[in-house]
């Protein structure tokens, strides 16, 4: 009799790890059943902003797989609004919600991929629940909002200042919206250290957003049920629409309730094949706990990157191949109007977490040479061992062409390189691409002298 | 008394030099006297094909820092037209001819740095000296060339496919002339596999350029003193405008005359710290021979960068400091048009003359998620040790956006990392930079499913 894989999500994640499984093992040997509670499967959630600013047209583009290609041509029985609502590890089955009126029911598994993604933080306060309030965690959320468009709504509050506020603050200017963005914290984008965060919220006002740092939101007007305003500690901002892009945690709530365990992250524990510390379970994607290789602590990082590594390695061991997820040191990028921001490894302040002290430079050069047409500005911030002068992490703000630089810098921090190390590197150079002194050298030069002389002082 | 430094050449190599030495010790200790022979330091040569293009309007972008600059504010006697013309390493004095008319006179050194830079490769060829034939070497050359722009030539022919040749391809397109490329290789950059390449020589063909590729050329035809064609072994190409773009060698010749050693590529010899085998002289820059750190074996590459990095690791070493050029691995990009094309670590040829056998995969990805606006074409193409699966040398050809990647896989090859601890790296993905597997990504994890079914059929 064929083992039965039951796969609990069918975005990246879970649908990775279900094709892989698939491609190893033919439907004889292996029966597939995905469930998805929504009604989407196997989509690009990092591209729901572009959709809601216009850049991307049709939602059909945003999916990568239709259910029928998973359906017809890779025998996985995808089940599209599914709910799965609770793990028998005991009895090796799952209940299962069927949004369209049928169930629950039970479906038994010898194999589980637990890839549920993550949940919105949605904060617990008056009016969060009224209409106009969106979150933008699925393709779902998305459908929605561009509907909303259509009302033409004039104000728009947007919350949180990390990467999805600061995407979502942008396609809603790009709608011809009045966008105003509220964060607690004193500079936009947490995953940055305030001074290059700060040079993120210039950029910011640069495009007309009224923008509110360091202050609290407290919660949201409504009349009628509709929102009409969000209420900070300081101030009432009108809204016809607000969007919450506060982060996200790992939706382990399912799995924990079920005995898988879950970290201090409140990720899924796993292995680097993605087992769980259950026989036979295995998750992936933005549920999961990883480790990051530069704090060497566990970290939750919702990522669509991750989430098809980690469900592609789930698959292939599944599938009876042999294969690991390595871990991450954090790298990210985001493009804000002209604007773009990379970051890797660690920040100053995760740095100092860790128990590093740190020997820091940030430089300014540009894209391409100087004389060249096209050269746009670049800010390298590199945060270093200051004894050693490894690179601990590196961040970039800067125009078209900039923020792709952060890839070589990851690569040297998956090394270990020193910043000294690092000013031997043959990167490319022609004047289309960068000035002859690429901006990753000047900035490992002047950190290297920075490590120098702090070393010189002890 | 102050030692003496004497520089030969005062472009990237020889002016970093003289600044860094002139950054750690003051006039009083010591004197430095800068030759060179042409009539500006301190340029971009890469620069030129864009001041010939148009891109670059004004010469003077060119010129980093201004003569005035390295007398008033360095203390750097810097003279131009002021050729040096033997070395006497028994007297430790160089003899310079001004061609203002003055000298010869000797100058004394205790310490001298060569930083000679390159010569074209000037076929040997009837007709090669007639009036109208160009190389691209020296800002020189490049003014010489605009001035011949303004005689409204209507037909170029460009002799050499390297990157030189394309981008002066693209220069004189640019400026409206019918433009003939010739190159004896089957395909265009030779720094390129031949199925790389073939990309190339399409793009070209795509801008109107007429391409005649294995064909060898065979003298000029002139009138009056003026170059009329280009003569190849099959036709003749009419041509009010020939530019050379053959490569080039090092400069090595003076050196050599004097007792001071080259080596095989007929570079000068140095060690890392681009010290000479002869004691107080240094050499940098285009003439000098460096080591591949992948083929083991040393190369001469003209390059801007690494003239930049030698000449501040020979200045920094005269200065009292310790610096060090570790090495290439042949990293280099060009733009040609809307096309960018990008090369790192050995070829397919190259890495067979090391004496590695390889894995190989070419994919074809975008630069941006594809539902992304602006999303690109990009192929890459690694080359693994078969067994190791070691990456030995990648290439990139694509569109806005593709090219840079190369530097990743510069730093790759660099920690000698295998194409499948490549799958694993945490490379930046955003719908704007990448799609959710980086093109990077996908090639890796093509190239080590190579290795693995290499590996299973010894």
């Amino acid at each position: 009799m064929a083992e039965r894989l039951v796969v609990i999500g069918g975005d990246a994640a879970g649908m990775s790890a279900a094709s892989q499984a698939r491609d190893r093992r033919g439907p004889d040997d292996l029966r597939i059943v995905a469930f998805e509670k929504g009604g989407h499967a196997s989509y690009s959630a990092c591209g729901i902003p572009y959709l809601v600013g216009g850049e991307v047209t049709d939602v059909k583009d945003l999916i990568t797989r239709r259910p029928e290609v998973f359906r017809d041509e890779l025998a996985i029985d995808l089940r599209l609004d599914s709910e799965v609502v609770e793990i028998d590890l005991g009895r090796r089955a799952v209940s299962v919600r069927d949004h369209q009126g049928g169930g629950p029911y039970w479906e038994p598994f010898d194999q589980l991929v637990v890839a549920t993604g993550a949940v919105p933080s949605r904060p617990d306060l008056p009016g969060a629940d009224a209409e106009g309030v969106y979150g933008v965690q699925t393709l779902d959320d998305g459908i929605a909002l561009l509907r909303a468009l259509e009302e033409k709504p004039r104000r728009a509050v947007v919350i949180g200042a990390g990467y999805i506020g600061l995407e979502m603050a942008e396609a809603l200017v790009r709608r011809g919206l009045k966008v105003s963005l509220i964060d607690a914290a004193e500079q936009p984008m947490s995953t940055l250290d305030p001074d290059m965060g700060a040079l993120v919220a210039d950029a910011l006002r640069g495009l007309g957003v009224e923008v509110f740092l360091g202050e609290r939101i407290e919660g949201f007007a409504e009349s009628g049920g509709l929102v009409t305003a969000a209420l900070t500690e300081n101030r009432t901002l009108p809204a016809d629409l607000v969007v919450l892009g506060l982060g996200t945690r790992p939706n382990s709530a399912l799995a924990e309730a079920s005995g898988i365990p879950v970290g201090e992250t409140s990720g899924i524990r796993t292995d680097r094949r993605m087992r769980t510390p259950v026989e036979g379970v295995w998750a992936a994607g933005d549920c999961v706990e990883t480790f990051h290789l530069v704090s060497q602590r566990p970290v939750a990082i919702a990522l669509g990157t991750h989430a098809n590594k980690q469900g592609r390695a789930a698959g292939i061991n599944i599938g009876g191949g042999y294969a690991t997820f390595p871990g991450v040191i954090g790298t990210a990028v985001s493009k804000i109007c002209e604007y773009e921001v990379a970051r890797t490894g660690l920040t100053t302040a995760g740095a100092a977490e860790a128990g590093f002290e740190t020997a820091e430079e940030i430089v300014e050069s540009t894209t391409r040479a100087g004389y060249y047409p096209g050269a746009r500005q670049i800010k390298i911030k590199m945060i270093a061992d200051r004894r050693t002068g490894r690179l601990l992490g590196a961040q970039i703000v800067g125009q078209e062409g900039a923020a792709k630089r952060i890839d070589a810098l990851a690569v040297a921090i998956w090394h270990e390189m020193t910043v000294e190390d690092m000013t031997g590197l043959d990167l490319s150079y022609a004047p289309p691409f960068a000035p002859v002194w690429d901006p990753v050298l000047i900035a490992a030069r002047k950190a290297a002298k920075r490590v120098d002389q702090l070393n010189r002082e002890d």
